[in-house]
């Protein structure tokens, strides 16, 4: 894996100071201040690695950072998987739901369809391993791969995980094929211009992978990473809870080393705890930060694939963008930890909504997009005092 | 005053199971889905009304509900105005800042202008009485009432009120002329198409008269209702406080019946406590709320006026959205007094942001207008378990 390169400390200073003479008082834009230091800081990367590129001869333009902050094009991911944990009925859905939710994004009704198109997000769906891929027969548009708005890619990995409780989710190789599918994708969209990415799941039983996920690369327990998903009963959660414990068991994880595991026991835990979708997420959010390109992350799922990212390369954290804090038990104390990763600011950044959602498909990252244009439209266009003439 | 329709309560049934229909597991929109409940019924009461006056032969067209929530053309009033009560220096700032953020707007620097721009909303900027006009001379284009995609207009009640401790911040014949002046303001943007309308303000030292007719109006004490505002020292909040009490004295507000007051006797203490700026705003609640019209409240001052208009006419609270919650320290028990007047959802609806604003302008409002158009999008567009083919 490229090394992700961290955020430039020196430009902190200057870009504070540009916040701060913006005509309003000193912080009166909330947690509005923090984001845009985060963009603007991103931005300088970038814009510096391809003044570098320059330099080094490879290209002739003649790019400059123009100290404004640039997220333009922004895509939103949604990336589905089935998990053979749900045998054991573990969510409030079989996982034939998977494919008829893809089959509704493909139509454009589902709620991610709505919201994509109300903030001007391209949408792309990615299969990464649901029961069954989904048929020329079923949607006839499919042929071009592109319909209602939708971009639908298919880097299966499989028909649905192992059921990871009695057995490793997935092989080695399925997530280094998961890792190279996802990589690939994340530089078509960004060679297509995108310059912020958003990242959204679908896939039944998916939470109990990421719970025990959570757990294993974290200090906290499975009851206390495992929530009722989208409304499990009291039985199911019991039985999720057993289910997810004797996983890891099975794959030994050791309470004490999580902070320090090698990258190759990251990736066995991955195939281990598997979901192809998460798999596919942690690389997808790897690759972007690797390019500068700033993450919005949905919620429980998301925010556990930027775990993992993180525990495979600690520079990921400023690269992310918290969106909103759900209504699943673990997603809050899992926010704490991946915004606690983050350096560039004193005053910690959070989470930007908190509206009670517990929907995934990238509902809250696409409902963030707007505070993050608007973070962004405060330091590229606002006043300074002097220019504006404003004596306080 | 025209009295505000109570919404339709026989529509909420089937309002909330079309709600409840969508391809999501119950609720898990959150916030989202009292709101879409609370712009489907507000679209559906004008609708009707609209029906009403065709049946009554007034007009030949033929608009009928189409059960689709409808919140085109949105547009932000900013208005402006300054206080007397700053000769005592209760604010950060002089009085002279506000006619300076003001010509910020004119020329499109300040936050307001950014946010306006970046969520598309018609910007309208409302010169109620600062203490010098603007003139020809200091913005050249200003004649024709358009510039920088702000449109401005003079409605002058005065030049800044009285000092409301010692005495009258205005006559009633000004409050009167305030409320006829906003009337028709937003007759004209109604006329206009605007279908949702946001407020915001500007006024330095306007916290004070906020607070002291928010006690007024309600149990808190003076302490409870004032804030540091956009960031007074410990000795101008003592001075603040001290200056509230003394004019609460001279109007002789009893604890005992702020519920029962009649409309005189509401006028008269706007009258009293002020703000040219808060009086034109709770008249544009007022004939928003009569027109069927919802009404985004930003923060603490604004939502003094929602308070004031609300022991107007106690229909009026089912028209409010509630952007955000504020910095100011008595935002949050003011909004959970005005969420509790509403009567159109049991599980009462909340503030959509909170992200630790203390700015005014309306940049709350503007900021949580794409979250209430997602809200429309997911009722309006997405689709039904029946029409999806999901079999949860």
């Amino acid at each position: 894996m490229i090394p992700i390169t961290p955020l430039n400390a020196k430009s902190i200073e200057f870009i504070q100071a540009k916040i701060d003479n913006k005509t309003k008082p000193v912080g009166a834009l909330g947690a509005l201040e923090p984001l845009a230091l985060q963009l603007a800081l991103i931005t300088d990367q970038r814009h510096q690695k391809s003044s570098d590129f320059n330099r080094s001869g490879f290209s002739h333009s003649n790019l400059k950072s123009s100290g404004q902050i640039s997220i333009n094009n922004p895509a939103m991911l949604v990336f589905a998987g089935d998990h053979g944990i749900n045998d054991n009925n573990v969510s409030i859905a079989p996982s034939a739901v998977t494919k008829q939710m893809v089959l509704n994004f493909l139509q454009g009704g589902a709620a991610i369809n709505c919201f994509c198109q109300s903030n001007v997000i391209a949408l792309t769906v990615v299969d990464c391993g649901i029961l069954q891929p989904i048929s020329t027969d079923e949607v006839p548009q499919i042929s071009d791969g592109v319909m209602n708005n939708v971009t639908f890619i298919e880097q299966r990995l499989g028909a649905g995980t192992n059921d990871f409780s009695v057995e490793s989710a997935m092989s080695i190789t399925q997530v280094e094929q998961g890792f190279d599918y996802a990589r690939q994708l994340i530089n078509t969209q960004i060679d297509q211009g995108a310059e912020i990415l958003l990242l959204g799941e679908m896939g039944i039983a998916n939470t109990s992978s990421a719970a025990a996920l959570m757990s294993a690369l974290t200090l906290f327990s499975v009851p206390e990473c495992v929530g009722r998903g989208t409304g499990i009963t009291d039985e199911q959660l019991e039985k999720k809870i057993t289910l997810i414990e004797s996983a890891l068991q099975r794959v030994k994880v050791s309470e004490n080393n999580f902070e320090n595991l090698t990258q190759d026991e990251v990736i066995s835990l991955l195939s281990e705890l598997g979901g192809f979708e998460i798999v596919q997420m942690v690389s997808a959010i790897l690759s972007a930060a690797t390019a500068s390109i700033p993450v919005v992350i949905d919620g429980f799922i998301v925010s556990v694939a930027a775990l993992v990212a993180q525990r495979l390369d600690k520079n990921v954290a400023n690269y992310l963008i918290f969106s909103h804090v759900s209504q699943e038990n673990a997603h809050q104390i899992l926010l704490e930890e991946l915004i606690s990763a983050q350096t560039f600011n004193e005053s910690s950044s959070q989470p930007l909504l908190n509206l009670g959602l517990r929907l995934g498909e990238g509902t809250g990252a696409a409902l963030a997009l707007p505070l993050i244009k608007a973070s962004a439209s405060f330091y590229n266009n606002m006043a300074s005092f002097e220019s504006a003439g404003v004596t306080v």
